[in-house]
């Protein structure tokens, strides 16, 4: 399957950023999780841009649960999410249709789908399509919250700005679900929209890296070969738009180091439980979790809508062409792809633990 | 599946360090491929160990084919590859079992499979597991030749030594493909070769970054959501034991530019077809190839078996020791990676082309 | 993944009898197939209640096609259509809520759902849901018929009466394609809709047998082990509600024939074409397609539904009870279930040719 | 994948009939599992060619398990099982190759794989494939019973004859699990012997109905769609060479009877269990299982190869010929086929159970 991932908890896409409906397919997930709609609206509120560093697109994400929830909890059948599409102008693409937006998708779609494809504002490929992944992985999250499973990511790096590191895990995972902006250093992160701003006022774009905390998780999940840990999350992690790498613990600066650096020692708590001193692997070894933390970092590229003029190709007639973007564009998607890789990492860890501990175990207590 | 990977031409992988053989099936590949036992030796021979910066483990690698392949080609069905364990050690291990090596699975593959894990060289997450996926590969590797498509990788880094970057791909892979330890930069290469030297000298290891080039794959490959081109690859990538992060084109130092620097310039060459001025984007856009080269670079962790005594825990005795490991390591890997690393990009290749096209692309005209 | 089927074009259910709406996803279905909203609400209509012998729910089956479709035609990425519940009428089912009705999923349903399932008419188990099936199934027909594929089913035998067995492939499926009550010898089907009447009379309901014909399918289509074609056929066929039985060809009755009786002599055509003189394998040897008609047989059991007063459980209070049944009931399913017999083989025949010939061989040209 | 099934147990199967070895990877399986050298050769012992009513060829089936099995368990990574062919004859083959066998899978191998498959005996396609699926179904077999699951097979019908049906649900699966030739009822198995051994002098074969009974399974295992239990077992069933029809608990019998008759009605056991009185829906409603024993019957066809002359083509030369079968053919195979129903069975719900109840469910205690 293609627009789908997970093989015990499963979740497939689908719907155009200008089609009539965006929604998502939430199946496997255990029968009696509570269905937080609240929590919902709060993890898209999140995801919405917001302010001066934010397309001009608002779009209310009015969310619809058509199946899969009975009296407030998830059935264990599948859960449809549905998200209408209510702000399209739909005018502003077709002129520019067959002119390739540099780092997009738009000229590769027509590739593959040989013009078929839906290509008003990005089609199936717009980052409006995470609205839905977000909504389901909504659900996902307040599954592993109930078993004491925690994930939050801040904006690590942003235009040559640095955020302090994790600190105290969980206060620092509970403060940042709260931020539309999410940094562990307000400073810090007045100073990245200050740089977001500045590039957007020269109609340029900046990019980030987004590191994901998961605290909580449960020791010997993942598999060998082919299934590791790692393998799972970074599959899902690069359908994030924008993401072109994906590390783990240390990730490439590992590689810089010597081995007695490298390794994570381990060593004996006041209860008698092994930890690793310190967390370079990011909580995974041969593939598996060992009981630390996740640790996980994500590069998103700098937008590519971006409204200096680009060179192009108009791929239709076969000629060079200036591509002046008009429209909505965000100059940074790094605060907003946050709550993206939140939600991907849950939805994730659930099919791990689904398959590890079997279909019940994120589930309620029974009726 | 676990221990498997691929939808439409797959592998699966079996086999401990010590146990009888490895193995690998190949399952879904075209008849009619040539199978090259003098090309498998060769690239079973690329990941042997070498010299004074490898194990003094030594495994002829004698493999067999025993099924899949009929007068010298492939029949199209489940090509299984056996290599013999011949030089193994067992006593070695059996004394410091439940003394888990920093960095290393046996502390999760113990908490995974409950103490019924072969333990002995690290087990079913030996990387001598990789050999039985190197001789798979060697056939994928074929089968992609014969379609124009080829697969090199060379030693970005290593020990802070930088190697040259690609320059003639079509030379430069196939220059890399004969060397043992593959560089494109002699000297870069020796410097390299004295760190890690000196490392084993004082009994630790290094790291280093892997960058593989792929040339001629067709364009309009790969998914948007999730089984985008980045995401297939990275998923098996993980795989490949030690590394720790993986990135595509410029990856994390996209984040640090602006999206006017980010952004791959679309224009025609002289007989009008399409390409890209730069390659920042590593020959993915939107999930999906776009016809450039795909760039791809894998972070490989310092080997975690090193001489010097480390800190650990004895997770039988549930008491904290040091370890003072014998036996053979590598004081580095990253050398003999990468033939894996080709490997699995050949793997995973082989899967969406087939996918995308048919089983019978990749195969023979028909006898 | 659970509840979807398919690899290369896939689909994924959801939606329960008296939530909001049902659905369908359909993916990886090949860009530029016409989408004939006609065709679907005439193959809804076949699928649809009707007279005396159906119960008495009406729905409208209005459906929607919110996404992977544009200008009409199929785009390549996942196809999500929207069918609304609108004439539910919750209050019948919640007072036997807990009575489990012989032969249905209301006992299997709770002990899998743990009391969290949508009980309300059958919930994700009812047979409405199969409306959804039908819709996207109407799109794989088309795109099947594009390529010379035709498929069609009739009652061969239904409460004693046996239909007559195709003699005009093309002509019969064409013909059964137009009729509500799909026989090819209507004095036989006026017989079976006596005896449907009857049964319906007395509180009772009655079974049937469905073939489906399937023309113009390549040979060389499926996979030795385990994705025979009729492994793969059976696999979505059982989920039809009440079927209990698939078989190809003579199927049961071939069990008892001698060798010399049962296989299917090889011979040439006037233009040397090889066919077979008889068809009782069903067109399928060592399970692949071999250029015959496929036949299939699916044993569909009576409604279990029925009037008449049946000894049952109250699985809440844990008691025997007499269950009385009210609310609308089919006497028979069988002439409902066919055209989602046909739905469920295009969506597997598209999988599989869409595996074998790669994903835009059942496409358009291109615009 | 192709050659695989399951998605949490899976299995591989390689191999063909005059390849140097056969082999299957059983994958996902629980560590702990006992692995029973003497069951495995009692199972293979089973499927062998035995007296009067066998082929004449004769393999030792000494098998080797080289990976996922360590002092005597389970490892819980893959375990690879091989088996050597001896005793093969190719020269029988080589002058028949082309002349396709009515009833086999010469001509559809051919149209597939283009030449390029190895035509000897078969080939992959051989029912010799099934001895490694034996031996691997083996060890979930003992995974089943020691959770208090039990399979057993009997010959219900063949060449006219009718077994008695299963009466003493243990004791009789305990009786025929040490039968060569699997009836309830001896002076029935007296008679299919003779009508096999009279078709056999003729030159002819016969064919006949497996029945199997699984006891003990859990209830609520299975998915509404598309996973059903029903959908799952036949999926894999349908690989067993010369199975040409699947049917649940009175399967096609179902569909002559009337609702009233075919539900089957619960009660409630002295200990206040639920259960039900009749078992016509074979353990199985709406896809899941219900506690009661599991029913399942495959339709065998006659075997293909007999001895008597038979018209077909040599699709090489595109002419007509008369096919006269030598070599070493089996005039039933019916009664060698029944252990690999139960080894498919007990594949297919270790699967089910794995996924419902956690990948250690199935698994021992821990060292």
């Amino acid at each position: 399957m293609k627009n789908s991932i997970g093989s015990s908890v499963s979740l497939t896409l689908f719907g155009e950023s200008h089609g009539a409906m965006l929604g998502a397919v939430l199946d496997g997930l255990a029968p009696g999780i509570p269905v937080e709609t609240d929590y919902i609206a709060h993890q898209l509120e999140l995801r919405r841009p917001a302010g001066r560093i934010s397309t001009a697109r608002r779009e209310a994400d009015a969310f619809q649960i058509v199946s899969g929830a009975f009296e407030g909890k998830t059935t264990g059948t599948p859960l449809c999410i549905l998200i209408p599409n209510a702000d399209t102008r739909s005018r502003d693409y077709a002129a520019t249709r067959a002119l390739a937006r540099p780092g997009h998708a738009d000229y590769t779609a027509w590739l593959k789908y040989h013009g078929y494809e839906d290509y008003r504002g990005g089609g199936h490929f717009s980052g409006r399509v995470t609205a839905a992944l977000v909504a389901a992985g909504a659900v996902c999250l307040t599954a592993l919250r109930r078993r004491g499973i925690l994930i939050g990511s801040h904006i690590a790096r942003c235009g040559g700005v640095a955020d302090r590191e994790f600190e105290d895990g969980a206060g620092d995972i509970a403060a940042l679900n709260e931020k539309a902006f999410a940094v562990l250093d307000e400073a810090a992160g007045e100073r990245m929209r200050t740089v977001i701003a500045q590039a957007a006022a020269e109609g340029d774009s900046v990019g980030g890296v987004l590191e994901t905390l998961v605290l909580g998780l449960p020791a010997g999940v993942g598999e060998p070969w082919f299934d590791t840990l790692e393998g799972l999350l970074a599959h899902a992690l690069f359908s994030i738009p924008a993401v072109k790498g994906v590390e783990f613990g240390d990730g490439f600066g590992l590689s810089a180091l010597r081995g007695s650096q490298a390794n994570d020692a381990f060593a004996l708590d006041p209860e008698g439980r092994i930890f690793t001193k310190t967390n370079r692997n990011g909580g995974v070894n041969g593939g598996i979790s060992n009981g630390s933390p996740l640790r996980i970092r994500c590069a998103v590229k700098p937008t590519p809508s971006i409204y200096k003029p680009q060179e192009t190709v108009d791929f239709l007639r076969g000629q060079e062409a200036v591509l002046q973007l008009r429209g909505r564009h965000d100059p940074a998607i790094v605060h907003r792809a946050r709550v993206v890789a939140d939600s991907v990492c849950a939805l994730v860890l659930c099919d791990a633990l689904a398959l590890r501990y079997g279909t019940d175990w994120l589930g309620g207590e029974g009726t």
